[in-house]
C-alpha cells in the first residue's frame, strides 16, 4: 500500500505548478507608472533585505542545531531538520516575492477596474497558499522517499539512547518518528523567526510612522513625505505575508507529523492490550498488520492532499467568480467550498480504504471547529457586530476607559473559542483518543492552501492602497483598493482566529505525541493506556515516592503557564524600543531636511528600513532563545514529567493570552476605523484621538504578540518531542 | 490531647480583646474641627450604607445556600457555613468601623505631629489585623467545640451520599471535613462579595472623580467641591479595608481547613500502605493512632495561634517604636519579627510534640515564600526600583506606548513570583507531599494579623489625607499625611503581592483536599497514592475507556483557564459602566448648580455615593454567579475528574493574570506619582497626561481585577470541596 504516496506526490506537484503559473500570471501584468515602479522597487528591496538578514541569523541557528541533532542522534535527523527549515524559508521567500510583485500591479489593476484589482491581489495570495501546502506535502513525500527504510514496518522498533547516562532509564526512540519530528522542528524554528522578527518589524514601523506622521506632523497615512512609510509597507509583507505563511505551514506540518508519530508508536505497541480498543476503532478489529499499517501511516498525507486539491478547486472558483458586488461573500463561499470538498475527499478515502469512518468524523470536527473559531474572531473584532461598535462608542469617554474596555473585550472573547476547543477535544477523544485529537488538528488545517490564499490577499491589497496614495493616483483608485483592503481586514481577523485555534490543536497533537513517546517509556510500556494528564504523573519514581513526581508536574504546569507572559512582555518591549529608535530617526530627518515636508526632497527611506530591520532582528533573539532553550532545560534538569506539565501549562496560558491579545488589538484597530468612517465625531474628534491611543496599545498585541504565541507553544512542544528520549525520566537530583 | 485547643482559644481571646481595646483607644482620640467631624460622618455613613446594602444581598445568598446545604447534607454543615459567613462579615464591619473612626483622628493627629498620626493610623489598622486572625481562629475553635463529636477518632468514617443517584458511585464523605469546608466556604462567599463589590465601587468612584474633577474641571484631588470626592474616600474603606480583610481572612481559613480536611482523610485511610511513608514523615513511624491523631489535627490551629501571638508582639513593637524617621523600616522590621517569631513558636510546637520537624520546614518555606513574593511586587511597582522608573520615563512617548509598556511590565513580573511558587511547591512536596503543600500555605498565612494591620494602615492614611485637604487644614498637615500615605502605598503593593501568593498556595491546598476527598473515592480508595495531576485522571471509567476521562480533564483544564479572563472582563466593564453613570451625575451637578464650583453650595455627595453603591452591587452579581455556579455545573454534568482539571486550569490562569494585572496597575499608578513629584516635566506635562491615561487603565486592573481573582480561585476550589461528594465521578452522559 506504499503506492498511496503517489496521491500526495501528484497533488503537491499540481499545487506547486499552479503556484508557479499564477506567479507568472501576476508578473506579466502591467506595473503602472514610473512612480509606482519605483515605490514597488523600494518595498521589494526593503522586504528582501530584511528577509535575507533574517535568513543569515537563522542560518547560524540552523547549522548549530542541525549539528547538535547529528551528534546527539543520527545524520538523518539533521537532514530532515534542514529540509524542514529550508522548505519553510522557501515558502516565506516565494510568498514575499509574489506579494511584492502583486502590490503595485494590484494598484495598476485598480486604475482600470475593481475586478481587475481583485484578480491580481487574490492570484498573488493564492501563490502563497498553494506554495505553503505544496511545499509541506512535497517535503513530507521526500522524507518518506529518501528515508523509506525507517518507515518499513519490518524495521520499526525501539532504540535506546542515553545522554550522559544520568538516570535516563531505557528510553524509547523510533528513528522514523524522530526524523519527521525534526522535519517539523525545522519548520517551527523558521516560523518563530519569521513571526517574531517580522512581527516586531511591522508593528515598530507602523507605530513610529503613525506617531510622528499622523500625530506630530499631521500628514495622512501612507504619505510619501513620511520617511517611515516604505518601512511600514515592507512590514506588511514581512509580518503578514512571510510570518503568517510560515506560521500556518508550521501548524500544518506539526498536525500531520503528530499523527505520523503516534501511528508509529501505535504499530510498535500494537500487541499491547490497552491499545486494542483504539485499533478496533480505527477499523482494524483483527489487529494492525503490515498492510493496514501503511493505510494508517499514509492516511494523514492522503487526507491533506485531498484538502489541498479541494483548496485548488476553490481558488479556481474564486478566480472565476470575482466581481465587484460581493467579494466578501465569494471569499467566504470559497472557504466553505474548500472545507466541504475536503470533507468529501476524506469521506471517499475512509470509505474506500480499510479505515473506519472514525477518522472522517475527527476531520469533520476539525473543519467545523476551525471555521467556528475563525468566525468568533470576526464577531469580536468586526464593526459589523455589536462588541466593536460598543468599544468604538466608549472612545468618547477618553483613552483610559476605551483601552480598559478594549482589554475587557479581548478577555471576554476567550469564552466561545475555548468552549469550541473543549468540545472538539471531547468529541475527538470519543472517536479515537489522543490519536483522534491529532486527526482533528490535521482536519482543521487540511485546507490550509485556501486559508493562506485568502489571508495573504489582505496585505497585498493594503500595500496596493499605500502605493496608490504615495503615487498620487486619482482618488477612485484608492477607493477601490480601500474596498479591497476592508475585506482583507475581515479575512485577516478570521485568519488570526483560525491560526490560534489550529495552533492550539496542533500543539495538543504534538503534546499527545510527546506523551506517547516520552512518558510511555518511563514505565517501559510503549504507548501506555493512560490519558494525557494522568500519563504525566501516574508512575512511580525510582526512589519509590510518587509524591515527588507530582510536585514536578505541578511546578512544570505553573512555570509553563508563566512563560507566554514573559515572552509576550519581551515582544511588546521589542516593538516599543524599535519604534522609539525609528521615531528619533524620522524626527531627525524632518528636522535636518525641511524640504522633505514640502515634497522637494525625498526622505531617506532606506535608513528607516535598516533601523527597523536591525531592531526587529535584535529584539527577536531573547524571546527566540526562551522558546528554544526553556523546554530543553526543563527536560534536562527536571525530567520528562515536569516537561509534560510545562507544555500543558504553556498551552493553557498561551491559548487564552493569544485570543485575548489578538481580539483586543483587532477590536481597538477596527473601533478606530469605525470612527474614521464618520461615527462619534469622525476624524479629528476626541473619540478619534482616544481610538488612536487604543490602536497604539492594540497593534503590538494583535500583530506581534498574538501570532507569536501560536508559534511559541508549537515550537516548545516539538522541541520536547524531538529531544524527549535524551531527557531523564525523573529530575536529575531526585 | 484535645486540651491543645486551649492554646488557640486563649490566643483568639487575647487578639480580640486587644482589638477591642485598640479600638477604644482610637475612639478616645480627638476628632478635630467641626468640618472634619462632618466629613468623617459622611464617609462613615456612606461606607456603612454600602456595607449594609451589600450585606442584604449577601444575606439572600447565605440563606439560599445554607438551606441548600441543609437539604443536601446535614444541619451541621449549614450552621458551619453561616458561622463562617457571619464571622467574615463581622471582620469587615469591625475593620470598617475602626477605619472610619481612625481616618479623621489620624488627620487630627497629623495636626500635632507625625508620630501621633502614625500611632492612630497603625492602631486603627491593627484592630482589623487582630480581628481577622482572632475571629478566624475563634470560629474554628467554636466549630471544634460544638461539633466535637464529628472529630472524635472513634466516630470518623466514610459516609455515603447520592445526588439523584446518577452514576454517583460510592462517595466518601467525612462529616467533620464537610463541616470545616462549609465554614471556609461561608467566609469565601462573603469575601467574594466584599472584594468584587468593593473593588468595583472604589475604582468607579476614583475614576469618575478623576475624570471630571482633574481632567474636565481642573480641580485637584480630594477637592471638597467635587461631588464624588466623598464616594472616593468611601471607596478606600470598602475596597481596601473591607475587601482586603475579608480576602486574607478567607485565605487564612482556607489554608487552615485544607490541612484539617487532609488530616481527617489521612486518619481514615491510615492503614492504606501508600500512606505509610507520609505518616512516617510526620513523625509517626509506628502508625497514626487516636492520640497522635489529635496532635496532627490540632497542629494547624496551634501553629496559627502561634503566628497570631507573634503578630500581637510585633504590633506592640511597632506601636512602641513608631518615630518619624524610619516608619517604613519599622513596619518592615515588624513584619520580619512576626515571621521570625512565628517560626520560633512553630519550632517549639514541633519540638515538644510528637510531630517531626517536617511541618516546621514546610511552615518556614511558606514564611519565606510569602515575604519573597511580597517583595517582588514591591520591586516591580515601586519607584525606588528600575522597572517603574523606566515606565515613568516611557510616558514621554505618549499614552499608547506607555500603556503598552505598563502591560509588558506586568507580564514580565510574573516570572519571579512563579519561580518562587514552583520552588516552594517542590520543596513542600519533598517534605510532606500534598499535605506539605497545605502546611506551606498555612505557614505563609500564619502571621496574617501583622500583614493585615500593615495593609489596613494604608487606606486610613489615604483617607486622613483626603480629610486634611477637604477640611482646608494647613499644608504641613497634608504633608504629614502624604508621607504616611506614601509608605502605605509601598505596604499596599507588598500586601497585594502577598495576597496573590498566599491565595495561590491556599488554593493548592484546597485543590489537594479536593483530590483526596473527591477522586480518592472514585477508585474506592481513601487517600490514594497518586500525585495531584495524576490523580485527576489515573482511573478507569465505568465503560472501561480511560481515554474518555482524559478528554474531560483536558477540556476542564482549558475551560478552567478561560474563566478568570471572562471574570476579569466583567469586572473591568463593571467599573467603566459604573464610572460612566457617576461621571454623568457629577457633570449634571456642576451644570445645574454652578455655585458648587465657587464653593457657595455643597455638592450632593449622597447621590454620588448611592449611584456608585448601586453600580457596584449590580455589577458584582454576574461575576459572583460565575464563581459560584461554574464549578457546580462542571462537577454536576462533567463529573469530578473534569472539575479537577477545571480547578487546576483556573488556578494556573488566575495566578498569572492576577500578578500581571496587579503589577501593571500598580506600576502605572506609581509611574504617574513619580512624574507628579516633578520628574519628566512634572504635573501638567505631556508625560503626566500620558500617565493619567495609564493610571485609568491600570486602576481597575490593580484594585478590582487582581484582588478579585484571588477570591475567584479560592471560592471555586472550596465549592468543589464542599459539593464533591454529590458530583458523579464520570460525566453523566458517559
Amino acid at each position: 500500500m506504499t503506492a498511496l504516496i503517489v496521491i500526495p506526490a501528484v497533488i503537491s506537484v499540481l499545487a506547486l505548478t499552479s503556484a508557479f503559473l499564477f506567479n507568472r500570471a501576476v508578473v506579466r501584468k502591467a506595473q503602472g507608472t514610473d512612480r509606482m515602479k519605483k515605490l514597488q522597487g523600494y518595498i521589494r528591496s526593503g522586504a528582501f533585505t530584511f528577509m535575507l538578514e533574517e535568513a543569515r541569523v537563522m542560518a547560524i541557528a540552523m547549522v548549530v542545531i542541525g549539528i547538535l541533532l547529528w551528534v546527539l542522534f543520527y545524520w538523518e535527523v539533521a537532514v530532515a531538520f534542514w529540509l524542514g527549515s529550508l522548505l519553510s524559508m522557501s515558502a516565506g521567500f516565494i510568498g514575499m516575492n509574489t506579494a511584492t510583485h502583486a502590490n503595485a500591479r494590484t494598484t495598476e489593476g485598480a486604475r482600470k477596474s475593481f475586478k481587475e484589482a481583485l484578480a491580481v491581489a487574490f492570484t498573488g495570495g493564492s501563490v502563497m497558499g498553494l506554495s505553503v501546502a505544496g511545499l509541506a506535502v512535497a517535503g513530507l513525500v521526500i522524507v518518506f522517499l529518501i528515508f523509506h527504510h525507517l518507515f518499513d514496518p519490518a524495521s520499526l522498533h525501539i532504540q535506546t539512547r542515553y545522554l550522559f547516562g544520568i538516570k535516563s532509564a531505557g528510553v524509547n526512540l523510533i528513528k522514523g518518528a524522530l526524523v519527521v519530528s525534526a522535519y517539523s522542528m525545522g519548520a517551527s524554528l523558521v516560523a518563530l523567526f519569521d513571526r517574531v522578527g517580522g512581527g516586531i518589524y511591522t508593528k515598530a514601523a507602523d507605530t513610529a510612522a503613525d506617531l510622528v506622521g499622523k500625530v506630530e506632523m499631521h500628514i495622512p497615512e501612507d504619505d510619501p513625505r513620511n520617511p517611515a512609510t516604505i518601512a511600514d509597507n515592507v512590514g506588511d509583507n514581512v509580518g503578514d505575508v512571510g510570518g503568517l505563511g510560515a506560521d500556518l505551514l508550521e501548524s500544518f506540518i506539526g498536525a500531520i507529523i503528530s499523527v505520523i508519530v503516534m501511528v508509529l508508536y501505535l504499530y510498535v505497541g500494537r500487541n499491547n492490550a490497552s491499545l486494542q480498543g483504539l485499533i478496533a476503532k480505527l477499523g482494524f478489529s483483527a489487529g494492525l498488520d503490515a498492510a493496514t499499517y501503511w493505510w494508517l501511516l499514509l492516511a494523514p498525507l492522503v487526507i491533506v492532499a485531498g484538502g489541498t486539491f479541494a483548496s485548488w478547486l476553490s481558488i479556481l472558483y474564486v478566480r472565476v467568480s470575482g466581481t465587484a458586488e460581493n467579494v466578501e461573500g465569494i471569499l467566504m463561499r470559497g472557504t466553505r467550498i474548500a472545507a466541504i470538498l475536503t470533507a468529501v475527499t476524506t469521506f471517499l478515502f475512509c470509505w474506500f480504504s480499510p479505515l473506519s469512518l472514525s477518522i472522517f468524523y475527527e476531520v469533520i470536527l476539525g473543519l467545523i471547529g476551525g471555521i467556528a473559531i475563525g468566525f468568533f474572531s470576526e464577531y469580536y473584532t468586526s464593526t459589523t457586530y455589536k462588541p466593536t461598535r460598543q468599544l468604538s462608542k466608549s472612545n468618547q469617554d477618553g483613552p483610559g476607559i476605551s483601552v480598559a474596555e478594549g482589554l475587557a473585550l479581548g478577555m471576554l472573547s476567550t469564552f466561545l473559542p475555548v468552549i469550541v476547543i473543549a468540545g472538539a477535544t471531547i468529541g475527538a477523544y470519543q472517536f479515537g483518543g489522543l490519536l483522534g485529537v491529532a486527526f482533528t488538528a490535521m482536519g482543521m488545517l487540511s485546507f490550509v492552501a485556501m486559508t493562506v490564499s485568502v489571508d495573504t490577499y489582505g496585505p497585498i491589497a493594503d500595500n496596493a492602497g499605500g502605493i496608490a496614495t504615495m503615487s498620487e493616483l486619482p482618488p477612485e483608485v484608492r477607493e477601490r483598493t480601500d474596498k479591497l483592503d476592508a475585506i482583507g481586514n475581515t479575512t485577516a481577523a478570521i485568519g488570526k482566529g483560525f491560526a490560534i485555534g489550529s495552533a492550539a490543536f496542533a500543539t495538543l497533537g504534538l503534546i499527545a505525541s510527546y506523551m506517547w513517546s516520552a512518558i510511555g517509556s518511563a514505565s517501559q510500556v510503549v504507548a501506555p493506556q493512560l490519558p494525557i494528564v494522568g500519563q504525566i504523573a501516574a508512575s512511580v519514581s525510582p526512589t519509590g515516592s510518587p509524591i515527588q513526581v507530582g510536585a514536578y508536574v505541578l511546578a512544570g504546569l505553573v512555570v509553563g503557564a508563566m512563560v507566554p507572559y514573559v515572552f509576550s512582555a519581551l515582544l511588546i518591549r521589542g516593538v516599543s524600543h524599535t519604534a522609539g529608535l525609528l521615531v528619533e530617526e524620522i524626527r531627525r530627518q524632518f528636522k535636518e531636511s525641511p524640504k522633505i515636508m514640502t515634497g522637494e526632497q525625498e526622505a531617506d527611506f532606506n535608513r528607516c528600513i535598516s533601523i527597523t530591520a536591525h531592531g526587529g532582528l535584535h529584539k527577536m533573539l531573547l524571546p527566540a532563545a526562551i522558546a528554544v532553550i526553556t523546554p530543553f532545560v526543563i527536560g534536562l534538569i527536571f525530567g520528562r514529567y515536569a516537561l509534560g506539565g510545562f507544555l500543558v501549562g504553556g498551552l493553557l496560558s498561551a491559548i487564552q493570552l493569544a485570543i485575548f491579545c489578538g481580539n483586543s488589538g483587532g477590536a481597538m484597530d477596527n473601533a478606530k476605523k469605525f470612527i474614521e468612517e464618520g461615527h462619534f465625531g469622525g476624524k479629528g474628534s476626541e473619540a478619534h484621538e482616544s481610538s488612536v491611543v487604543g490602536d497604539t496599545v492594540g497593534d503590538p498585541l494583535k500583530d506581534t504578540v498574538g501570532p507569536s504565541l501560536d508559534i511559541l507553544i508549537k515550537l516548545m512542544s516539538v522541541i520536547a518531542l524531538v529531544f524527549a528520549s535524551l531527557f531523564p525520566v525523573y529530575p536529575i537530583f531526585m
